[in-house]
């Protein structure tokens, strides 16, 4: 279905770039699942490295927002792009870090709120309030 | 610039109905001052009292997520959906609620980041992975 | 502003393809005035030519919708699109055309649950039900 | 296919919030059948009354617009956000209110038109005219 | 799946208008195949006739840039619109015209880059710099 | 307007980590002008070094595709995500690596048509065929 094939562990264990980046998602996230996005962007090694480097170097490193937080915000962009795939995987990422049935809830909620008053003050072209200006 | 006129006080409190949105408003947050969107609103006094209760029961009742949490995840969505006016006015309540600009920072990377990998996956059309289905 | 020139009456006028297309624009609408988006595509008088055509086909042909009935519907794509410019020029056409101040707020109101739902819908990755395919 | 497990009318009805609201849909539509996103928005039993009642308010109560334009104007927004679902159950909708093929045809050709300008008139980033502002 | 019926080559010989665009698409593809956006797009004759016209006009007719490129382009633009179809056909149609796989690799990187920089402006309301003003 | 202050040079120049990625950006662009993204970047200093670093190793080295091209490409993907700011930013370096008017007038074109033909293809929802598969 995906536009490129999707490389299987023998074809990935054939390229060493994609190999060390496999090994890497492994390591890090402690589980031998790969899953088919970094399958897809194994055809273009320098591309599969950029990609993971960018994500791990923002999700899996300690800051001041917990894990769980950084997957709800990912699953909110993700919906309001209309990416199933990514709302796929970081719901189940936000799950396996600690999401609760009811916190997925109210994510569901604020992300049908934002889109609705997203839409409205579009539709209205409401002009921004100085008191909102930084500066 | 707004499509419709934005009301003024004298304006709104001319209108009972608006009115008394406008005084929930003032009174919820504890604060006299009435942004823009709530003045462009008040043109249908029933689509104005419809959007806020809506939104005051999502984002001003106690629950799984806290406040600021609440914000950061509405500049999430409003920064996808383009909404210029709502990224400007949650980003001022989410410092208000108590946002801090490392967290700030942080939002902005992940925003950044899952817009990334959103327009890579969608690109390559990649499936989602039977390991991500519920049920 | 605009990342082209907008062309003035006098630079339009000079170009035999863009001043045939500005005439038919006037006749079509029995108004003088010639709007930005116009004068942006003039830069390129086939690109210009094509649009306009496509345009006037859709919306000035009559057919089994009304002309306020079209451009409320331009408003809502346009909104959901993010397009300012768009939202502007056609809610003033919708309003030239009959659009009541009611009719503005219902519509406002459609395009804010539609997003809603919208934004839920994908939130949630619900499958389409069986009962609504088509064959 | 969703994040969330998508209830049974069994399940549905041992929890008494939501069996009132699938009480009130079967009701207000005059028909049996639930769709999957009342289904799915059935774990949160808050979030499921508010979404239906919103949309109830909206979609189901005598206006300026009919219920058939409304349905048109609905399926315009979800296409325009990508909302497969939506664009799935509002076209059932409106052909159940009316719609006829020569009316889908034209609002098709509506919502490309729409979206060639709304692209356009973006890449080109033309500033609004002065004669479209309100006020 | 369509929200239409897909018409058959049958029922599209059936229907003069519809046969001649067919004609010509296979005339000016050079080759049998008809694909799924025109067997939906035939339910309404005059829809299907103005879309492949201008699709032809801008797509088929010698320019200043190369067919190969311009599918590339049409796979950003679809992929950002986040239309599935739209990105495999123009994947296709790009590769028959040439574009190589390590082409398509930076293709992706692009897409992916422009998203994230494209949210994070939005996210940060960066205000445009007068250097890049035309005019 | 940004929802972050703009680092002026000298705020810049206060911070190493900031100095730095502004001195490369100086360096690899031959020019003295740090455009405002940069500057709003700069609060997250983190930030800034890796959303510079991977535009640099996507767009400032050779490969496959021209310069040109790239940023053709670029603006095609910030057009249909509506950034305002990504539009006017890479136009001027299109404009500044070689992009023609004519070209230009041809890229508004396809971000046209496929826009156009994305809503339409969405609003009818028409199924992928299975000859457009890969694998």
């Amino acid at each position: 279905m995906a536009t490129v094939k999707l490389l299987t562990d023998e074809e990935a264990d054939a390229i060493p770039e994609v190999k060390a980046v496999f090994d890497d998602i492994r390591a890090t996230r402690g589980s031998d699942f790969i899953n088919n996005v970094w399958r897809a962007l194994a055809n273009d090694p320098k591309g599969l490295k950029r990609t993971w480097e960018h994500l791990k170097s923002v999700m899996a490193v300690p800051g001041a927002l917990d894990p769980k937080t950084r997957e709800m915000i990912y699953i909110a962009v993700s919906a309001a792009n209309s990416c199933s795939y990514c709302v796929h995987s970081h719901t189940a990422a936000a799950r396996a870090k600690g999401m609760s049935e009811e916190e997925h809830g109210e994510l569901m909620q604020i992300i049908a709120l934002a889109s609705m008053t997203n839409g409205l003050v579009t539709a209205l072209q409401v002009p921004v309030d100085p008191e909102f200006e930084v500066d």
